[in-house]
C-alpha cells in the first residue's frame, strides 16, 4: 500500500472521490450502532443471569458468622465478600471495604470527602488556593470529570506502553505540594489497554511526594479482564510496594464487579491501608448504615471464590475477543503502511485506542456519526475534553455483536481514510 | 398508685430495697436483648423474601420503556420505579431521582455537596466561617452525626405534638444567614411519632430565610409506616407548598424502602424542585454512572403499585403492632401515676419515646445494660449526644419478639422506678 503523504495532489482527489462512493454506500445502509462508551454485550450479561437466582425465597440469607444479610449490619460488607474482592484485587481481606454498585462512586466520594473534609485530617483541599491532579492521557473520562467538577486543575502526563511517563510523575509529585493525586488505571488501561511494568509500580510506590496528601488512585478496573487467556498479564501489588516503600498511606485501590456480574447491579470495593481506612470509616459510617449485602451474598454465593470468578472471565473473554479480532483485523488489512493511523492491541479490558493523523479525529468522529455510528467523543480521553493533537479515539467493541461489530470497523475504516484525504489535501 | 415524690424516706428506702430484689432476678435471667435500633424483626422481614424471586434467571429484564436493567443508563432510576416511589412520596414522577439503597447517604451527599461545592452554585460552606443547622429534639441520632462529622453547629429547637417549635425556627431561619438547614423527620416523627400538621407544614413553606441557601432536609422515613391501619396520619405536600409559597427549592424530600423490603437492601429516592435536581444532576452523572436497576426492577415486579406497596405494609404493621402495644401495656399498668416516666404512643414509625424524671435516662440505660437488654444510647436524641435534662430515651420495639419485648418491656420498668428512686434519695 502507498502512504497517503507519498501521494501526490491528483492521486488524493481520484482516492477522494473513490471513498466519497463507499461513504455514500454504507449512508445509504442507515446503520444505527453505539459505540461510545465500555458496555457488556447482552451474550455477556446473559451469562450472569443464574446469578439472580442463586438467591431466592428459600434461602439461608445469613453470612458465614451468622449475621442476616437482610437486616442492617456489616457496614463494611460481609466477610465472605470482603475475602472475595479482596482475592480478585490480589489484597489482604483486611485492607478491603466492600460498598455499592459502583468503584467510580468511591472514588467521586474520596475525592470530595478530601475536598470538603481534607485527607486524614489534613486541609481540606477546598480551602487550598490551587489543588492539581496527574492525568495519564489518553484516559478515562470519568476520571477527569470528576476533577474536572471540583475545579482541580489537571496536567496531562504521557502514558507510555509501561504506564505514564514517570520521569515527568516524579518531577511534579515530588516537587508541587499542590499535587494531590494522579488518576490511575494499571491494568488494561481505559483505553490503550497497556499494564503497568514493574518498574512503574515500584516507582509509584517509591515517589516522594511533596504534599503529605498525596495520594495515588489506582483505579483496578479491568484487574481480572482479560481478552486472551494465554496472555495474560501480571502487575505487582501496589499496597505491598508501597508498604515496602515506607508509604503505606499513599494509595487507594478500587475495583468492582461491573464487568464481570452486571454493570449498576455489581459489588465495588476500595483496599487500603489500615490507616487511611480508619479515616474513611468515620465517614462512611456517618454516611450509611450499610451497603446492599443481598447482592453481596450473591455474588458470593455465585462465584463462590477466585476460582470461580476466573472461570467466569473466561466466558467473557470469549465473548468479547472476536469482537475485538474483528476491529483489529480490519484495522491490520485496511490500514496498514497507509501512514494514518496506529492503534493499540490490548490483551485485556474494554477498549481499542485509535490514533489518526493529528487534527483528524473530531473529523473521523463526526463523519462516523453521519453513518451512524456513535464513537466517544474525540477528546473524550484527555482532560476538559481536549486532546492537543485531535487525534485519539477511543473504540469500544463490547456492545455490538461480532457481526456489527466487523460492519463498524469497515465504516470507521472508510472514514479515517476520507478525513485523512481531507487533511491532505488541506480541506 | 403514689407518686414518688410523694413517698417519703422510709417508703423510699423500703421501694428500693423491693426493686433490687426484683432487679436481682432480672439479671440472674441472663438475658440479652438489643432494642438499640429501629431494626425489622425476623418476621417482617420474611414477608419481603417472596421479592427475590420476582427477578430470575428467565425475567424480561427491560424497562417498560424496553431498557435493559442489566446495562449502564437511567442514571435516575428507571421509569417504573421512580413512579413508585412517587407515589410513596405523594410527589410527582418529575421530581424524582431514585437513588442507590439508602437514603442516609443522600441525605450525606448533598450536606457533602454543599460544604465542598455549595447550594446551587452559592458559596461552599466550607469557606464560611459558620454554618449552623436546626435540630428539632428529640430527634434521628444519624442525622446529627452527619451535621456533626462537618463541623456544622447544632441547635435543638424543641418538638411539639404537632411538629418543631415553629416561632423559634422562623426566628432562626428568617434572621440568621448562617442557619442553612433544618432536619425534620415530618411523619411519625424519630423517635417520638408525631406528625407534623398542616399548620406547620405550611409555616414550613412560607418562611423566609435570611440564607438563600437554606433547605429544609425533610426526611420523609415513615411517610406508609402506620401501626394503626384505622388512624394513619396524613401530610400536607411540602414541595407543593413550597412552591405555592414561592420557595419551591427550599425543601429536599427523602425516602427510601429499607423498612418496607429489606434495611440495606431497598431503594432510595430524593425529590425536589426541579432547579435543585439539575444541581444535583451535574454531580450524581459525575459521581456513579447508575444506581442498582435490577433492584428498582425487583421492587416494581414485586409492589406493583401504589396499593401494593401499601397491602405490604398492612402486614409490617399487624406485626409490629403487639409488640408495640406490649410495650405500651406495661408502660401504662406499671408506670402510671408514680410521676416518675411519661412516653409517646404513636401511630406509625418505629419508636417510642420515654422521658424519665430529669437526670436519670443515663442511670436507666446503664441499668438495663447491666440486665442484657441494650437500649440506644441516652442523650442519643440530642445533638452531640447531650440531651440538657439528660431525660429522653429511645425505645425500639420492633426487633425482637413480642414475647421478648414484653419481658424487656418489664425490665424496662424496673430500671426506671430503681433509677427514680435513687434519684429521689439524692444518691
Amino acid at each position: 500500500m502507498k502512504a497517503y503523504a507519498d501521494m501526490d495532489h491528483n492521486e488524493l482527489l481520484s482516492l477522494k472521490a473513490s471513498l466519497e462512493e463507499k461513504f455514500k454506500t454504507e449512508q445509504a445502509k442507515g446503520l444505527s450502532l453505539n459505540m461510545a462508551r465500555g458496555k457488556p454485550g447482552v451474550s455477556q450479561l446473559a451469562i450472569s443471569m443464574p446469578m439472580l437466582d442463586v438467591v431466592n425465597k428459600d434461602s439461608d440469607m445469613n453470612t458465614l458468622l451468622g449475621n442476616d444479610t437482610r437486616n442492617y449490619g456489616d457496614w463494611d460488607g460481609i466477610g465472605e465478600c470482603r475475602q472475595l474482592m479482596a482475592d480478585m484485587m490480589e489484597v489482604k481481606k483486611a485492607n478491603v471495604i466492600v460498598c455499592g454498585n459502583s468503584s467510580l462512586n468511591i472514588m467521586y466520594d474520596t475525592v470530595m470527602r478530601s475536598m470538603a473534609m481534607g485527607v486524614n485530617g489534613m486541609t481540606p483541599w477546598c480551602k487550598l488556593d490551587k489543588v492539581k491532579f496527574l492525568c495519564p492521557v489518553p484516559g478515562y473520562d470519568r476520571h477527569f470529570k470528576i476533577t474536572e467538577l471540583f475545579g482541580i486543575d489537571m496536567i496531562p502526563v504521557p502514558l507510555r506502553e509501561d504506564g505514564p511517563d514517570m520521569d515527568m510523575v516524579e518531577q511534579y509529585v515530588n516537587n508541587d505540594e499542590a499535587v494531590k493525586g494522579i488518576w490511575c488505571v494499571p491494568k488494561y488501561s481505559n483505553p490503550t489497554g497497556i499494564t503497568y511494568s514493574d518498574e512503574v509500580v515500584r516507582r509509584f510506590a517509591n515517589l516522594k511526594p511533596k504534599a503529605e496528601d498525596f495520594r495515588i488512585f489506582w483505579d483496578n478496573a479491568y484487574c481480572i479482564h482479560y481478552i486472551f487467556e494465554e496472555t495474560q498479564d501480571k502487575i505487582l501489588n501496589i499496597l505491598e510496594e508501597c508498604e515496602k516503600a515506607g508509604n503505606p498511606n499513599m494509595v487507594y485501590v478500587f475495583a468492582s464487579t461491573s464487568k464481570v456480574s452486571f454493570p449498576g447491579s455489581g459489588v465495588s470495593a476500595i483496599a487500603t491501608s489500615l490507616e487511611n481506612m480508619e479515616y474513611i470509616k468515620k465517614f462512611m459510617t456517618t454516611q450509611i448504615i450499610g451497603h446492599d449485602k443481598i447482592n453481596q451474598l450473591r455474588h458470593v454465593r455465585f462465584f463462590k471464590d477466585i476460582d470461580g470468578l476466573n472461570a467466569h472471565m473466561k466466558k467473557h473473554a470469549d465473548l468479547i475477543r472476536p469482537k475485538f479480532e474483528a476491529v483489529l483485523n480490519i484495522l491490520e488489512s485496511e490500514l496498514t503502511g497507509l501512514g494514518i493511523g496506529s492503534w493499540t492491541k490490548p490483551r485485556g479490558g474494554y477498549f481499542i485506542s485509535f490514533d489518526s493523523m493529528p487534527g483528524c479525529a473530531k473529523a473521523i468522529v463526526a463523519k462516523c456519526k453521519e453513518l451512524g455510528l456513535v464513537l466517544t467523543g474525540a477528546g473524550a480521553t484527555y482532560p476538559y475534553g481536549k486532546d492537543p493533537d485531535d487525534s485519539n479515539i477511543r473504540i469500544a467493541p463490547t456492545f455490538p455483536t461480532p457481526e456489527e461489530m466487523a460492519e463498524a470497523a469497515k465504516m470507521f475504516v472508510i472514514c479515517v481514510k476520507l478525513a485523512s484525504v481531507e487533511k491532505l489535501l488541506g480541506e
